[in-house]
């Protein structure tokens, strides 16, 4: 674990961004990028979350997953607060270098602040089977890991209408 | 399949967005959300795209994947011109419901302008294995599955530095 933060290389060429060996990673405008992040074992999707240059620079020293919290605005260490921290497992990075993908093993299993393993524990019917917008989700996780009150008390609720 | 363009439930609450059966997405200021795709088999992150309300009305009502194009405006059925048409086995939404999940069967296997399966083929080392920004990327697919010359010919890049 280094404690010099990384640097990252200038973005060149196309071809040196989509068939290099060089870290080029690109930032949006707010300087984030998406990180979308799988269980390990099961290649379930946990959740979708986003990253400034200290968080991938963390992430990479460190090996667990650092995101930047849009809501709080702060470099946001996963777990630090409830103990579901994320090893990660392997970090990979896409084509134009603007997203990355966490393969993670997490202590504790969950990882949605809903108290769920995945952020995505509904499903949408598809064709046919979509009735409508009323009461047609599909529940895929059958009981929540932990109880968020119990975790995170009166922590304000990130969810915006 | 439907021909009249699918409704969304309204945003009411926390509850019934987190908790509850209703279809209701947020679309950011631009009308977008992410849409995450894996493989349904093999669980890996195949691509990250955006959809408008009108990619995902046609995504549930057709269950072939359909994106909106940022970089050229418009919807963008993912295969239409390559043949790599997306077949959607699952579709999930994230519990803000401002995020959805594609597990998708890719004819013919490749979802990357690149020519790779995966637009996520190289891997960035960890903690005291990177050595820097400098030829650090390793490949983790062996070969392209397709020749991006002879399918896209001289189609503009969407990757921008």
């Amino acid at each position: 674990m280094t404690t010099t933060p990384l640097t990252f290389a200038p973005r060149l060429t196309v071809e040196q961004v989509e068939e290099g060996h060089d870290l080029a990673p690109k930032f949006d405008a707010s300087g984030l990028l998406p990180a979308i992040t799988t269980d390990f074992t099961s290649g379930e999707l946990l959740m979708v979350g986003y990253m400034n240059a200290e968080a991938l620079q963390k992430t990479i020293s460190t090996g667990e997953a650092h995101y930047y919290s849009r809501s709080r605005q702060v470099l946001w260490h996963k777990g630090a607060a409830s103990g579901f921290v994320q090893q990660v497992c392997e970090l990979r990075i896409d084509d134009d270098q603007d997203c990355v993908w966490l393969r993670v093993k997490t202590t504790g299993g969950a990882n949605c602040h809903v108290g769920y393993r995945s952020c995505f524990y509904r499903a949408i019917p598809l064709r046919d089977s979509y009735t409508g917008p009323a009461d047609s989700l599909v529940w895929k996780e059958e009981a929540k890991v932990f109880d968020p009150a119990a975790v995170y008390g009166d922590a304000p609720n990130p969810t915006k209408l």
